[in-house]
């Protein structure tokens, strides 16, 4: 794929259902605020200077947060790495 | 074309239905904060010297940034380098 | 566990209701803001270098902060630093 | 004029519609924000130093920015360099 | 007792009213916004090392500000410094 | 007079009506903004320090900034040097 | 007395209107903002470090601001320099 992100952004691709369940997170229904999972696909030049991911991170994020796009067809969401709140490494 | 955007902006032309369909990205109907695409025209030097975007660069940004302006009789739109989500390159 | 906090985050398990009282802290039923305790499960890099946390502190939060994540069958929640208000040593 | 502005100002003469229509710039009718041109007549000693402006430089700016003023009978606009969009050069 | 404040945080114990009285200072009823005071009991290390506070510290505090929390059956407020208004010394 | 501003401040006495004729600076009645004119009395030392103003400075500012004092029989206004837009030289 | 401000604050004793009246200030009525004057009584030690101001200094100060305080029997005002708008000298 060919999108760059920009600024402290990184793309994300939502895991499906499924996937979710045998990585063994799950979100309690009464959550507050629900924490969704995505695997990072690109990251912009400040993230990746950092450090702290890569492509293939599989990141945890608040629910009402990033852009959706569709890239080629698929659907993903662009995300600030400050509304990441953790790695599944 | 003479314009040079101040600060952290550049102009950008927008691209037309059918060039963004030819270049795969396509905003889904439903999504929280449609992302659209353009094509940078213009930097101020603040920008150019950060050497992320140049003349041409194709840019994603969120819907309601920017402001709009009509040089010599085409539509423009100019944006802050926050207001970019990414590139396609 | 495989969660990895990102930023200023840390993964705290909530104390038994039990666990609390044991431990002689208990929120009065009148509190403007109830605190509530926990023991820390994972920290980011940047909180471990501070060195003022580590895997089984016990601390102490304000009621209304922090995300709720289940990761393999159990509650957690995800809480930025500036909302633990101290620690139980 | 002896008019010079203070910190990062700068003093506008807005340009009349037919100069407007001239240069080739003209906002569009349905524009969610509109902006507007003028030439810069005074600097603060502040945006003088930047080196990015002079008196004479035709300026675009964001339509409800800005503080009017009457000098000598003539109508100016005393304006945030923050609040001009570019340059026409 | 083992509670450790984080932060910019302390732990106080409020003074009883015969207390307050006797030390001379009186809140007026009609006050904007009453100030209260108490005793240090623990200080985070960040304000430690700042060297204005220690535990024994008599201080007054705006009213409506920090977290109340009971430990081994006494009621405590954990405060942030910028809360205090003054020692009395 | 004795009274000395603090901070950023200075202390400026409105121009009388006719005063503001003679200089030529009128300000539009139909205007968003309208400035306003005086004479700087007294400066603060972090003011006098920055040089660009001093007692005697003719400066325009903006309507509803700054607080009316009366010292010695004669009202004054004591401002903040942010809200002054520029020096009539 | 034995008070002292911690942080940006001071300890100011209100004058009495007769005095007030005797120093020359008068607020006028119509004021969008009453100045009021004061005898500063206690400085923090960051205050102090300042130099400018000092026990005994006059200062006037904007009318919502502060925290009442009755300390051994007499009422004071507990300011933050940032509302402190000058002094009398």
């Amino acid at each position: 794929m060919n999108f760059k992100p920009l600024g402290q952004r990184v793309l994300v691709e939502r895991l499906e259902e499924d996937t979710k369940t045998a990585s063994g997170i799950i979100i309690p229904d009464n959550a507050k605020e629900k924490p969704l999972m995505g695997t990072v696909k690109a990251l912009s030049e400040e993230v990746a200077k950092e450090g702290l991911l890569k492509v293939g991170s599989q990141v945890v994020f608040a629910k009402y947060s990033g852009t959706d796009v569709k890239l080629e067809g698929k659907e993903y969401l662009i995300l600030k790495v400050e509304d990441l709140l953790g790695t599944i490494e």
